[in-house]
């Protein structure tokens, strides 16, 4: 049987550039990796393909999966529903290939409860890196500009705790090169190969 | 006052090429981090130099620094000591810059205990990727044989388990590549930016 693969969950605050990062990742690139395509019962935008963007289902159907115990996570936005199937993501990693999701930090969380070992990477602003600087302004921001700025990122770094990586999206490509490395790194972490090693000498011992 | 660096500790079984890999990390290479050079009382090869391969001490020097408490891991092996001096390791790490160490695994396994937040990589000999081939070896080994290679890598397994990563010594650029994504993503790992952005914060609450 194949080991297992590594569940690789890239998150962070709306509108960090999620969605552009992990398109840059897949496009012209030969992965080791498959993207889990997610689930939602929005309608298509112009240009998006069901399979390819989103499996587009009806409200009724998602409502079913989650009957069936069949999301992995989910999440309702406005009027619609969203969230990762099950079943796919398993038989990949069942295979031995790892898994990507892009998804929301409410997503994500309930990823990390029924995935622990799942790789988890938050993406970050670029601000986020000169805090003190965007917080304080030009020094021309009355109280409540800079309060409501201190709370955003008391939120921010509230979630960050809860992931494994940090990583700063200053350009696409720098962050892309960040989780290649992370996502090569993390296939040398010896909780994940020495179970490989074991079961050869396991092999030889009976 | 700077963010305290990281320390790095290379190791691995005997003659698996620690050094080869150590002083390639270094050599036409301007590195983030910093090598610290260990300490011995054996006399200099032809071509070692003091305070670049090792620094040389008497017997009586290094038994001073052990009892000033000043190792932060020591070994005696044969007639003579090896170890690596405390004072430097923590002066460059205050100082925000990250400590490279190449140390025998009981060396790794003292640090391990003082410094549980530091990087462990240990360097496995490539054949311990392909394990069941190399203890059955061609068949035709008789069974003691095949005892003393199965008893060694368990032992190397078992070293293993200590460590953070294991980074197969197939060739020195392969091995090296691998340290370098290693440290890189060791850096965006939450624990060790998270005070940084806290810091941040705590700056403009006062």
């Amino acid at each position: 049987m194949a080991t297992r693969g590594m569940l690789i969950v890239l998150s962070g605050p709306s509108g960090v550039g999620k969605g552009t990062v992990r398109k840059a990742m897949f496009q012209d690139q030969q992965r080791d990796f498959v993207y889990s395509i997610s689930m939602t019962t929005r309608q298509p935008r112009p240009g998006e393909v069901n399979g390819v963007d989103y499996y587009f289902v009806s409200k009724e159907e998602f409502k079913q999966e989650i009957a069936n115990d069949g999301m992995l996570e989910y999440a309702q936005y406005v009027d619609n529903f969203y969230g990762t199937p099950l079943k796919y993501v398993n038989q990949t990693l069942d295979s031995g290939k790892d898994v990507f999701l892009e998804i929301e930090v409410n997503g994500a969380m309930q990823v990390r409860k029924k995935c622990p070992d799942g790789v988890f990477i938050f993406l970050t602003p670029p601000d986020l890196s000169s805090l003190k600087q965007r917080i304080k302004g030009r020094g021309s921001e009355d109280m409540q500009t800079i309060d409501k700025r201190m709370l955003k990122a008391v939120d921010e770094i509230k979630m960050m705790q809860q992931y494994d990586y940090a990583v700063v999206n200053d350009t696409v490509a720098n962050a892309v090169q960040r989780i290649e490395n992370i996502i090569e790194s993390e296939h040398l972490r010896v909780p994940r190969v020495i179970s490989q090693y074991e079961k050869m000498i396991g092999v030889v011992e009976k």
